[in-house]
């Protein structure tokens, strides 16, 4: 996906903060500028071309793709060092203020021997307040991304009982969404079993699922560089009375907070609505994350949906609601949809059945 | 893997460098310290007890983990920054000076404030001068993470054959690592086939393979944190003359480079070995990129076997050596293999023939 469009909104964001470039180092950000996955350096300057530094890994790659575009490919010899060649870079621009993204403090302290540090001005949260907001394009494809998860989420149910290994339902979820076209995996796909499923992080282990069990599947494709994220919860065979109630209130939280989901609503009253819920049920201490996050070229972006954050949500924003509950040692629940926020509501992209029995 | 002798290295290092303590922020270096995987924050002081910073969704992990180790699990609130947090920790610890591995920018800024720039001692490099030797539990989950990688490799070879697509493949390959036991993915599996081959760091695309193409698979496992890094070149159907010039002259630069690893040998002599034997042949421009890198916790740490690297290798490194010649538009072969420096010499870990015909 090449994007001339979002090349032109940094433009916009160096003449906004009255600076002389910008200077990206974020793989995801050079990504959304360009189009490209590669590169280590982004330079944007106010006026003339951007330039890409590139090591040779990259090089005919990056040549083929910016041929034509106006984008100075500079390439970094397997001899020199990424620093030296920012540096010249900077200064045959004669850049006397520079933005920028994400640095390591190596190259910022240099940079602020080189400039003052005045000059250098954190722009991480410009480039963010255009990230959160997708156009046509970057929607297309984190639809497209949903649907291939839902198709990995589909072969899951086959596979919820005794004896199967966490690892390998994992590798038949993956192997299933590269099927349906996935170009990686945004993240390790969660399959947590038992005690597992009350650890709200666990991977997929060479833990067997065993009768009676509660299995958090969490799993995410990518498509043209967007990627999706979802989440059910399972049972292997029959669900016990205390299952089937935690995962009624899940359900019933995830299902009103998509409901709130809209533009203008302020994220930490999206996230009110779950907690509210699963509050005055008596489990508040057992929901110990966030309600959800941005998703887009990473699978964790801004905004988060949590207490204290009052960011109102905006058309075109791309969440997940995904409250869970965990008693530890016990078991866990957690239900998660990515949710493209319309100008008239919300629309749910990861549409797949919540049923807690597989079958 | 939990690693208290780790812990120890790193109460080593605080004392050595003058340091009050460390903050360790690169989650892999938080794993290589409390063999824990998560956390946001790691802070070692000089004398008492280390304390981790964590969310909720890892809080009850982190609780069992550290259970009697002494280390003390400090919960970020879901209401709570993360930096504000740790200035408490460190007012609590009474900290001076501060050793940091790596800092967002915006983190350092305000540690200049409360410490003073000259309070703050990157320490990076020390991390990584223990990070680089391997110890016999680090190098067994090593050997294991290449164990994984032949078994997906060992699955490539039927999979070579007009009209497979390159994602078809790397679903495959992951597949069977994970059924080999793999807890993920260190890197997206590139499958590159045809002029994609040329493309060193090609990903797997929705591209067919098609009759006489080169076919350059490139991936990885993981193993109790550890990861391993293996490519092999394939042709589709039979090799025309060019690819098996390419293939023989790429297998006699990788092996006569293998037999140039060992303790003492410098990372710029290993790597001028195979770009000797390839410049000679008159390919020097098509092989774009480093000889190899270490391999560990990350699949890409110190030291690069590079040009101009002069560090000199020493017993429980780990490294690859993975010469490749690029043909742009036309196609191209890379061979890598994982290699432990021993004390005599050198070990291939990942054992598995190089054959360029898959049958």
């Amino acid at each position: 996906m090449s994007s001339p469009a979002h090349l032109g909104k940094a433009r916009d964001l160096v003449a906004e903060s009255g600076l002389d470039a910008l200077l990206i180092a974020a793989p995801s950000n050079i990504f959304y500028f360009t189009g490209f996955k590669g590169g280590v350096r982004l330079v944007i300057p106010h006026g003339g071309s951007p330039t890409i530094l590139v090591g040779g890994v990259d090089l005919t790659a990056a040549e083929e793709h910016f041929s034509g575009t106006g984008v100075q490919v500079r390439h970094i010899k397997v001899t020199e060092k990424v620093d030296d060649v920012l540096r010249d870079v900077l200064r045959e621009l004669r850049v006397r203020k520079l933005g920028f993204d994400q640095l390591p403090v190596r190259t910022y302290r240099r940079l602020v021997k080189e400039l003052g540090e005045e000059a250098l001005v954190d722009i991480e949260e410009g480039v963010w307040a255009l990230r959160k907001v997708k156009d046509e394009r970057e929607i297309a494809a984190i639809r497209k991304a949903c649907e291939i998860a839902v198709k990995g989420m589909e072969v899951v149910s086959e596979l919820i009982e005794p004896g199967r290994t966490e690892l390998e339902i994992a590798g038949e979820v993956e192997r299933a969404m590269r099927k349906a076209g996935s170009e990686g995996h945004p993240f390790g796909t969660i399959v947590a079993s038992g005690p597992n499923s009350a650890l709200p992080h666990a991977r997929a282990s060479r833990k067997e699922l065993r009768e009676g069990e509660l299995v958090v599947v969490d799993l995410g494709a990518t498509y043209e560089g967007y990627v999706s994220d979802m989440t059910r919860t399972f049972v292997v065979g029959k669900p016990e009375a205390w299952q089937e109630e935690l995962h009624v209130l899940t359900l019933k939280a995830q299902q009103e907070t998509v409901k709130a989901v809209k533009a203008g609503a302020k994220a930490c009253d999206v996230d009110a609505v779950a907690r509210g819920i699963i509050t005055e049920a008596g489990y508040g201490p057992y929901f110990v994350h966030s309600l959800g996050h941005g998703v887009g070229i990473d699978v964790h972006e801004p905004p988060r949906l949590a207490p204290g954050v009052e960011e109102a949500l905006r058309a075109g924003y791309v969440v997940t609601v995904e409250p869970g509950i965990y008693l530890p040692g016990k078991g866990g629940v957690r239900i998660e949809d990515t949710v493209l926020v319309t100008g008239g509501g919300r629309e749910v992209l990861t549409r797949f059945p919540y049923g807690l029995k597989a079958e």
